[in-house]
């Protein structure tokens, strides 16, 4: 058995993330359709929350549920990672006692060693580096709004204001995609050098670009896509309303002007929570071009997608059979 | 599709509720056979709780999974409604996350906004104001005790004590559903004429009574339903011992002395938990004639009926295929 | 239908024991090879901590979940077991909403009296007392890992460092099923007349033995399993870090060169989570003869054979009947 972890999609090739994204709005689409594969039947899936949050540990619940499996909800100070028992220890004998495990933590290093010491797969919840599960659910996004006649490497993306983990997470899959992607911010709140060269690399295989910039006409120029976040900072650099209003009001708020200054039919990302009226308006994220409430859907497409790949070996032999056997009366259907 | 919420039983013509109590009866008697019906497979829950609460939480958990779906548990604190994050925004994101949700909250116009933003049905859990899924629990419970040749509209019924949401809740179902309701209860410590507005709106339709005392003989005369509830207040008004029992005691303490007063066939109610010696005896919760168990039985019963009710456009084809041919079978075994 | 609980294996007679033992056996090793018995189909398991848990938690949970059913977990303070309302009631309304309760308690009072009130099984998941659920869970390890040649009463274990609540569940356990018990522990700290009493009248019926002593090399002369716990002392007794080395630092440390004085083929087992470089040296822990891992497995493993056995009488009729004609196909395969 191959074991693969979720903590970063820069360990997974273009190929690999396209996969995912392929099973993700396949399962989708089953459901809509009102069939629900029951492919993680019977599975558990540990949650370990160092924060708290509802949005992916509701996405995650939903997911395993709706795939036949369970979610089992371990809330902030109910599991230590690293205290009297150490991280080895826990993470040797959660891989006994559930199928997968998702980590949402303060630090990216406590994840990172939960997938080294797991004999089981581990999904990176966020980190204070990274949102691999919100890259792939934005992909997804993405790739249901594509401009007419566009590929999704065609597009250009610009991610406005403060360079937080998903301004990271988003340049990741943007280059990863092939995609040009553009952070406007200020000065001191943009990708750092060694983030930039993350993209420049997968540029370099990708065929995207990757830049920064205080200029907002240069950046918003035929943009597709526009994304944003809360301006709050990170965890213990929290910032006040007072300092984030300094540095980022008004020039990186986003409004139907700087909307405006697009391609004309871009459409507008935000991750979630919003704080309305700071970083982004009304007016936008209630505009018809706003797909920020489809974006947190795809948390959960997403979700399903990733859960069914990683545990891929460890699906029911009843299921591969009956997978088999449609793909092979597909197959032969196209020859009767 | 007929979005429908349960925030309050006045939403609801008599009958739909004689629906909903009709529906919970024939599930409990399928899964008392052993048949646990698989109406709401792969269906979430969302629980959002504001104080906690194991009577309701386990009712619905139960539920859920006793029907083939999930319920998961937001406890207070786990998620905000109305912080960072608009209600109107977060009740968006639920709405695309799980299929249906459930709120007990501290101030009623919160269950109501949720309800009104939400794009799935939503259950009130209890309010300050109301409660109405332990009305619909209650009607079951009573409809199951009725006097011989009785039928429901021809029952009366005193809640004694205090004008808690139980209070409340219990006179809109009573006289929703055609009974004599009578709080028996202290001056300053009844239902408010807003309260009783309703209620007597109610017996215009039905043909029940509404009416509050402090006479005890009058209250009790030919009762076939003693209801009551602790005495502690609600929420931010919560009284001290002291002041509960000066208000209340002894007169308003249900005794077996009490009991006697109203008809031989009489049932004894009770929302629970109770503190036994105060609002209660022994010799009446443990009485035969205390149904205070199977009505907290009935909570179940209850979650089950609405949830199916709340959720039956979304319940899957296959489902309703089953539930057509059955019915067809039955109708032609009429005429062979 | 007769209503058994998990409380004391005590309660149980050694024949019981091991069909508990048969049972969560056959039910693992369907599970490894990718069948999950659906024995508890829609049947909810209330868990109830006073004090959190990972293992014990995310067992239970796992268990039921692999066998069709449902854990609801009431974290401590979400629920009161004798507070404002009495434990008798909590214990009859639970015992109408789900369908086996499994509480892990401060006192050992608490759980005995929460089963002698509850209308269905209780299972206790450890108290100051003692902890039963391990004591499966390490009767179905050590079968496992049998010395070559050995019936489980053909063998020794001895128990390293304090007269734990587990120390001494070992020691129930091991002389119902005729073991040798030793416990290697320094005066003050060793299980006390009323608990051997307990070990000596389970050695008539089983022909076990049970002794405590000081003499490290008489203690580990040919014992086929060694066993040891955290030193911290009992809850409300903890001890402090120099308390606790002063009294069993370094003699009660389990190191390689103690498990060398034991038989060649020793196993030696933790109850987890371990305080590494404490009790017990990595060279142990993570030594080739350290089964402490498969044992943390088992506690899955006892959960899944302990639930299906206390609920049998309700297993589904269905299930009865494939298990009746799997049965009888069985018996006559041997005659064709």
């Amino acid at each position: 058995m191959n074991l693969k972890h979720l903590i970063d999609t820069q360990d997974f090739n273009r190929k690999e993330i396209t996969e995912i994204i392929d099973l993700s709005l396949a399962i989708k689409k089953s459901i809509k359709m009102g069939y629900y594969p029951q492919l993680l039947k019977n599975k558990n899936l540990g949650m370990i929350f160092q924060q708290s949050s509802t949005r992916t540990r509701v996405s995650f619940e939903t997911a395993m549920e709706q795939l036949g499996g369970h979610a089992q909800y371990l809330a902030p100070g109910q599991i230590q990672l690293g205290g009297h028992e150490t991280m080895e220890d826990t993470a040797r004998v959660l891989s006994r006692l559930v199928d997968i495990i998702m980590a949402r933590v303060d630090e990216h290093k406590t994840v990172a060693n939960l997938a080294r010491c797991s004999t089981i797969p581990v999904i990176n919840g966020m980190s204070d580096y990274n949102h691999p599960t919100q890259e792939i659910g934005d992909a997804i996004t993405m790739t249901e709004h594509l401009p007419a006649g566009k590929t999704i490497d065609q597009c250009k993306i610009v991610f406005v204001g403060d360079a937080t983990q998903v301004c990271a997470s988003t340049m990741m899959m943007a280059t990863k995609l092939g995609m040009e992607f553009v952070q406007f911010g200020p000065i001191g709140n943009q990708l750092n050098d060694k983030m930039l060269d993350i993209g420049k690399a997968n540029c370099m295989l990708s065929g995207g670009k990757c830049s920064v910039t205080d200029n907002e006409d240069e950046a918003l120029r035929d943009a597709d896509f526009i994304y944003t976040d809360v301006w709050y900072g990170l965890y213990n650099k929290e910032l006040s309303k007072e300092e984030r209003h300094a540095i980022f009001m008004p020039k990186y708020q986003v409004t139907d002007k700087m909307v405006k200054k697009a391609a004309p039919h871009v459409k507008f990302l935000h991750c979630l929570p919003a704080t309305r009226g700071e970083e982004v308006l009304d007016e936008v994220l209630d505009a018809k071009y706003s797909i920020a409430f489809d974006q947190a859907e795809n948390r959960l497409t997403a979700m399903r997608g990733i859960l069914v790949y990683l545990l891929k070996d460890k699906i029911s032999a009843n299921c591969k059979e009956n997978a088999a056997r449609s793909y092979i009366e597909h197959e032969l259907f196209k020859i009767f």
